[in-house]
Parts: structure tokens; sequence; C-alpha cells
């Protein structure tokens, strides 16, 4: 028995070799395009496999009347390189996720609680519009623009899956009108017109 | 304006160039490493991203008093090719999810309802094991053996994200039993005693 | 000598043995999400390696005094499976490509001709804007939104490869103004104007 | 030719160009998903790409009378990053591998001397079972358990090659009893009576 | 009991659900980039993952007093989509395999009989060059021309695996030689003289 | 409003947060086999975006009259990660490319100027030749051997793009012959003469 052991302890106790297993990541040292490096194997405990950031709601006093809570490496480094990560939605009555995408993942919606109006849009302009029950699930394929709304009359909650460590979370208006991307550019490249750019400057915090 | 879209349709409406976007799974044609093939983009519509199938409750009339609901590939084709998928997890009063692994993916662990207790093990033969409760997340790296139990006063919920559309659910003790694998092999592979082999066979259905 | 040849060529001969080497793709055979079934090999000829669709140049009477002309692996099967696409842009003076992402690839973008103002906006809203000349390449990470201007006195021409080998063009204000989506459904998801929205669905060919 | 060495060197001498052809693990630094960082490449040798740790036999004077040697990528750098490993598996006369996976990677085993006996068992619990003699190669695929058993009349040689650098080897007994996972809860998971476990904690050095 | 069984049943007994397992190749389908299609699941069976190929020696009548007997996913469908697949290289006293790379794969071998002297060439142009004895392993990374040449008294024996299910064998020579690849073509690009291209030619089988 | 920008930034603002969208090389860091680490995203501006090192020819005045100017990850830290690349290639008249593959990736060459004849060899030894005119694009796939001859009356210049961020430039005579190979090893190896290994040795500075 102990030759067994001993050889096979021979194989498994250097210092990551628990990275064969998992990869903990150790938010300290710098990412690569794999994600992060591997904390010490010694220094692994169950908490790193557990989040509890998710129980809790989001703010939802914003202009979208919206939180969304990312389970992402960079919060559950337990995750680091497995490849999926989560996110919670929280959604006030009338409230909404403005147009964005996920880079870098699908994401699949399980909604707990609430009726949504969902859609996403391909690259071909097509619109997939839908209303959500509890209990329903949806895809939004990588990178296409998509959006949640509660159009019920109580407040919705729902649960991203992705199929990415660190999907991304990326607002079009965000993007467009929150930083000093002149209006003169963005009107070539939007079609806008200047004043509804000033007007969206001014709601989301952008300058020029 | 006409020229454009001319310009533009021209690349886009080829047959199958939808699945530029995604690719919904033909659960008809065969699959190939990659997954199904796609179904021709005239025919997909948004019911197939929306899939209803877990907002009910499995049948926990069971021996482990718990039933897995999964939204794979082959239950939910919109998410054909797209990396991630889902599952429900119902466990009545004292269920729990017998020993398992998922070889195709990586598990997180969403608690809707109850109090879980649940554990992986590592290949160094370390235990993870922690209590779970309402919001909690849990992550249960790929291949590695887990269980959950529930050890409230009631029914628990729960959704399971996985890193794969096909994660695969794999019972140890359905796989050890519930077949014609000789005792004898069993035997001199777990090194459990054939009377204890025999129980088990019997009581999942095993012969031999 | 022949008994080499033999023992090789028994390896070798098999109907689709030259997808060893690459995978030319069958335009009328369903896709699946690692791209087309491959062309027979006896059917293959260095033709289906060669493209010469991009030497011509795309039509620029258009709102966006812009063409851009794929080479992926709809247009050009040869690359089916290998991972990398081309596109070619062509600006009018004063020309401009619209906000747009590639959802499944990185561009790199090389000038060949004339004088360009380029940016891309990262997920944290940071613009990263240019102006680019004759021979410099610049790259636009994968789904981000990005943009390029003509700024110069003639006619530009610029040629962008891709990681993928269907890397998706995508619009913004196509997504959301060349189609059926309501204006209201618009007006709460990316706080525009309603009469802003009817401008360009007129401008873009939408309805509702 | 000057020009010419002077113009290729300029974009090969960097500190780890070499990681541009592989990748020598080196093993002091931390891992990530991706493997260990490189060696520099002025440190690399031929030696580097040589192991010799397969040439002996491993021990098999233990509970299953067989051997695992591993040449993975923490015993041989080499390989880092190149996507296939081995190991040399010692089977005394009666010796057996008991149920085990390979959570990261797919198994093919090449039979070198003796005759067995192996198997593995799907997730629908199917039992794919055979014989195999000297020059035989069988597939496990990647995650379900099997085995193998010495049925010959003197000690068996096989080496097995791995679809990974780390393919990991993980035994179900060791995983359920050579650790402190509490009795109780192993039956509640396993549906093994208490007893059994006791005697098999025992035998592989559990507690609890 | 039953309504567990009926429950999983329900989710596992598609027409090629077991190639969430697996995916054994269906030879007489197209391939496509991710490989063959999957065998029907009902069809498969275990000598589907069993290949005897191997157990022969090849034969070492030609020039190279070589034979490299492949068992690739074309010659092994067990394998397809599982990322490995191995060859046997049998070397008469005397024989080599002449430069050749792997262009889809990295290769290790694993010396079984005889003495070799064996060698690849980095793209910085740096040879590693060693002699193997039986029992050691050397890795030849992806796409790097390599060869092996048999300086012992007897004939050699070794088994290769690789990172692909197809990695190719890919010979310099006969890529020049065996073809009507024109002589002043090959001597412009490989700066050989065109009497030794000619004397290669006939040796090959080339011709121009 | 306030609200929702602690929110997100919240999520945002850890030290290497903006690798979620990019992964500027760290060229002072060790590379591992997914690339360099990445830069901190304080110190990422839009110049590692741009490269424009392939604006100027490269030097023509060697034995192939051609130059090869690389923009790869070790180049253009802006790439890595985001598997694309490109190379300028210019050809003086007369000159060529010899012989070599890019073990990493495939090329798919873009002409810009001048009338080239190229052509790539299959693993079955299948030539596929042709020649190419402005605007013309050709696919090499990964790892055969090609080769690019300018049969115009100017300067030929043409633009390579590359599925990896490091495909690797790989010539078959320098390795051959730019080394200390042995001339006896290559003679067993490439069926060359002594005397021509000689005359290509002093040709291209080698020894032995």
């Amino acid at each position: 028995m102990m030759f067994l052991l001993i050889l096979f302890t021979s194989a498994f106790l250097f210092p990551s070799s628990n990275a064969l297993d998992f990869c903990v990541g150790d938010l300290g040292a710098p990412q690569d395009p794999a994600g992060y490096s591997c904390k010490k194997a010694e220094a692994v405990t169950v908490k790193d496999f557990v989040f509890s950031g998710l129980s809790v709601a989001g703010n939802t006093s914003n202009v979208m009347k919206a939180a969304v809570t990312p389970a992402f490496s960079t919060q559950f480094p337990g995750i680091n390189g497995l490849g999926v990560s989560l996110a919670r939605l929280d959604l006030a009555v009338g409230g909404r996720t403005a147009m964005h995408t996920h880079p870098e993942g699908t994401e699949v919606l399980t909604i707990i609680q609430g009726t949504l109006c969902a859609g996403f849009i391909s690259s071909t302009n097509k619109v997939y519009l839908t209303s959500l029950h509890e209990g329903d699930v949806m895809a939004f394929p990588q990178g296409l623009m998509h959006f949640q709304i509660n159009v019920g009359k109580s407040p919705a909650l729902a649960f991203a899956s992705f199929s990415s460590t660190s999907p991304v979370i990326y607002f079009m208006d965000y993007a467009w009108f929150a930083n000093d991307l002149p209006t003169q550019i963005l009107q070539k490249t939007t079609f806008l017109d200047p004043d509804q750019i000033q007007r969206l400057k001014e709601l989301l915090g952008g300058t020029n």
C-alpha cells in the first residue's frame, strides 16, 4: 500500500499540481490570454469555489432601473480557466437592460421571478423577440445585441450563465456617449443628430 | 442606399449564412465532434432560442429523491455550438445527487431554494466540502466527482450552468451497477465485496 | 520503392483524406459549428484556394460612401476551417464605415491608399482613436465597436484580415433601425427619442 | 546574404522567441490554464525534449499490483503546451488498475507485453469490454471510467498516450476512501453500507 | 427507481446521444474541419475502440528501409474527435525516416527496441540532436522537421503518439520530387542544382 | 445614474480588467503557450494597436531577392491573444521566397503589386500551382510547403494574413543548411549528394 501511495504522490505533490484539476485565479498576478495564474495548491480551499455575491439584489436606483452583478473570474477566481461564469440580473418595475453585447461569450438567461420582454438582433438585422416567464430560459448568441425589459407589475430576477469566465458586459449607449468621443465623429458613424448626441452625452456623463 | 443593401445582402443570403451568428441544431441530422448541423436559416425562429422545460419540477420519487432536468443541445438546440448549457436540480427533503461527474464540462450551481451540503473531490483525494444557502453559487471543476444533499427541512431547487452544450451526466453507481459488468471484474477494480456488489446491482437494475 | 509508395498510399487515398491537409468547403452541404463539410479530395483544384473578388472596388454609392467586400468561407471556400479570412474596404472621399463589430473575430486593417481616422471603444468606455496612413496596420479586438472615416482628399483602400473564416459584419444602425423592432422598445433600450428613431428607420429602411 | 540573416534574425532573437516553435515549461514558475511559462530560449537544450523515466518498470508491490508512471508536463516539461503526454503501465500477474478516469484527456493504450482484460463504461451505463494482446491499441474516451486487468501468466507492459499534457489520473476508490470524507455522506452518495465503507477506508488509508 | 430510470433515459436515448461521450467516425460520411460525423450510437461496439493494425511490422523493403503504420482517425475511427492518435515505426538496420513534419500535431516517440539517432530543427535553424535507447521518449514539436535513424545493429521499433487524430505525415523529399513540379521552379525555390533535382525525381518517381 | 456607474465600475476597475477586451502583450514578461502576459490596463494606449513597420519595403539585397517583414505579436503586441497577424512581402524582379512553411498558422496572401507564380504541395504530394495578379488572394494551408516567385518585370508587393499571432516563418533550406547538422545525417535524411549539401552549407552559412 505504502509503495502505491509513494508512487502516486511523487507525481502529484509538485507546487501547482492541483492546476491539473483546476486553476484558482491569483488575482494579484498578471493575466494572459488564458486567464490568471493559478493560486498555489496548498493555499486553495473550498471557499475559492463558493461565491455569495449573487445572493443580494443589486441596486436598481439608476437610469435603467436595473442591476447586473457579475460572478466572472475577477470576482469568482475559482472558475478561472473553466469556461463558464454567471451574473445576477435585477430589474425594478419598468426596468430594462439597454442594448448590449457580450463580446466574449454566449448568454443563457434563466427567469426566476417576473415577466420579461427580451430579444436579440442578428447580423442579417432579423429581430428575435419574445416574452419570458418564470422558469423559461433564453439563449443570446455571442456578440449579438440584446436587451431585457421587465414588463410585469413586480421586480424581476434572473440569472445569466455565460460560455466564458469573462464574457464582458458591453453597453452600446455607454460606449458611444459615456466618454469624450467627438460629437462630429459620432454623427458620421451613427447617423444620429448632434442634439440627440448631446442629450445622451449629458444623460450618461460624456463630454465633447 | 439600395446599392448598400444589395452589396451586403449578397454576402448574407447564402442558405446557412445565419450560421455565422449561431447554429441552431438540426436534431434529425448526424452530430460530429463539433455538434449538430445547423438548421436552415429560413427555418430558425425565436422559439429555437427559448426553452421552457426547466419551469417544471422533475419527479423526485426515486432512490435519490432527486431529479436532474437537462437543457443540453439535444433538448435545447438553440445553444448548439455556443458552449454553454443548463440543468434544473430538484431535491426532495433528504434527497441527494449520488457521486457523479460531468466528463465534458465544469458545473456552476446556483441555489434558488433550500440548504445543501455539497462537495467535490480532487485527484489528490482532497475533499472540498461546504454548505450552500439561497443565492450561493459553487463551482465543480470538469470531471471531478461531486454530490449535493438537501440537508434542509423543505424541498431544494437549484440551477446548474455548464461550460459545454453536452457536459454529460455520469453517475458512478449507475455506471458500475446498472448493467451486466461481471461481479468478479467489479470486485477486482473497486475492492468492494461481492455481496455488496450484488445488493447494488439489485437496487439499480444490474445483472451478472 | 514501390512498397513504400503502396504503404503510404494505403493511408492517404481515403475519399476525404485530403481533409487532413485542408477542408475546402462544400457550399451545398449544411454547415455545423466547425464550418462546411469538406469537398471531395478528387474535386479540389488550385482554383479553390484563389479568390479574385477583392480585385474590384466595391460600389460606394450608398449612405456610408463605403463598400465592404468579404472573402469569408462563404465566398472563398478554400479557407473553410483554416481560421483566417479577408475583406476589402473602399471608402469614397468623406466615406465611413458606421459603428460596427465583428462578433466572431478580431480585425487587423492594412491601409493601402489614403488617410483614415479610425477608432474603437472598449467595454470600459475608453476610446482608442487615431489617424492611419499608407502602410499602417491597426487592430480592432473581437466584438468591440469600431469605425473608419476617410479624412483624405482621395478615395481610400484598405484590406482587413480576420481571425475567423466568418467574423460576421454587424452594423449597430442596421441592427437597430433596418427592421421592424418597435420604436417603443428601441426608445426604452437605446434612450433615443422617438422622432430620431423614426428618422433613422426611414433612412435605413425599417418599419414600426 | 548577410542582409537576409539580419532581416530574419531581427524577428527571431527576442528573449522567448523560441516559444514560437515550442514552450518548454519552467517548472519553477506558476502555471496558468494554458500550462507553465516558457523556459528562456537560450536555456533550452535537446535534453528538455527527451525523458527516460519510462524506461524503468514501476513498483507493483501494492494493493493493485500495478504501477502507473506518468510523463506529463510536470515530469516532462518539453511537452508543455503541445497537447500530448504519455504514461507507462506495469501490471504484475493478477494486477489491475482500479476504476479510474482521466478528467482532462482521452487515453489510447498500446499493449507491449502480456494479455489484458480492459473496459470502459459510457454515461448510458453501457459496458465496452474486451481482451487485448501484444500490439493492440484501445481508446478510453475522456472522463469515462475504465480499468485494465492482467489476465495473463506473466507481467504486462503497456504505454498510454493522452490528448493532454496533464490528463490527470483519478481513481474512484482513492477519491472516496483515502481521505476524511464522512462515512455518512459516502453512504448517502454511494449507497454503500457503512461497514463496507469502513473496510475500504482502512484499506486505502482514510478516516472518519 | 423506475421513475429515475425513465427520467434519465429520456435525455439519453436520442439517436446520437452517445456522441456526448464519444463520436466514432462514420468513414462513409463527409468530414468537416472537426472530423467525421458520428456513427449511430446503436451501431457502436467495443470493436470501434480497438485497433490491431499496429501489431504487425510494416514493410521496410523501400528506399528508407522504414515503415510508418498510422492509427489515425481514418484507420481507427474510435478516436474521431478525441485529439490523440498513434503510429508504429519500424526501421530496418540502417533504416531512417527522411526529413518530415506533422503539420497538424506534435509527436512523442517511445522507443521499444533498438538505438536511434533522432533530431529536429527549429525555425531559428537550431538543431536538437540526440541518441535514443529502449524506453526513452522524445518530443518533436508540431510542424518542425525531424528524422530518426536506426544506428543499432538490429531492427528498431517505436510507437509515435500524436496530439491530433490526423497529424498528417509530410515528407519534404516526396513533396518536392514525387510529382510534376517543374525542375526550374524547384531550382529557384530550393537552390538545388538541376541534375540533383533530376536524380531525386527519378529516385522518387517524379516528372518534369 | 451614479449608482449605476459605481455598480459597473466595481466590476471593471481591477488591475488587468481590460484583458477582458484584449491583452496587449508585455514583451518583457515570459510567454506561455497562450502568449504574453497582459500589459497593465492603465498603460495601454491606442499606439499599442497600431503598427507602422510594414509601411517600408524590406531589404531585398539577398540570395532570395526577397524580404519578409513580420507583424507578429513580438513586433505588434496589440494582437497578443487575438489569433491573427500579418507580414509584408517584397520581391525584387526575379525574387522568390524559397520553400517554407508556417507551422503554427494558415497564410492568405493578398497581391498589391506585380505578378507572381505561387504554389503549395499537399501531403499527398499534389502540387497546387497558379499565377497571381493584383488583387488576387491565395490561401496556403497551415504547415504545407509553399513559395512565391516574382515573374513580372517590376518589384512585387503583397501582404500575408495569418491565423495565428506567431505563425512562424520556417525555411526548409535554412533549417537544413544554415547550421551544423552533419552532412552525413543530411545525406541519409534528404537523399542529397554530399557535394550538393556542401555547396548549400557554404551558400547559407552552415558548417560540418
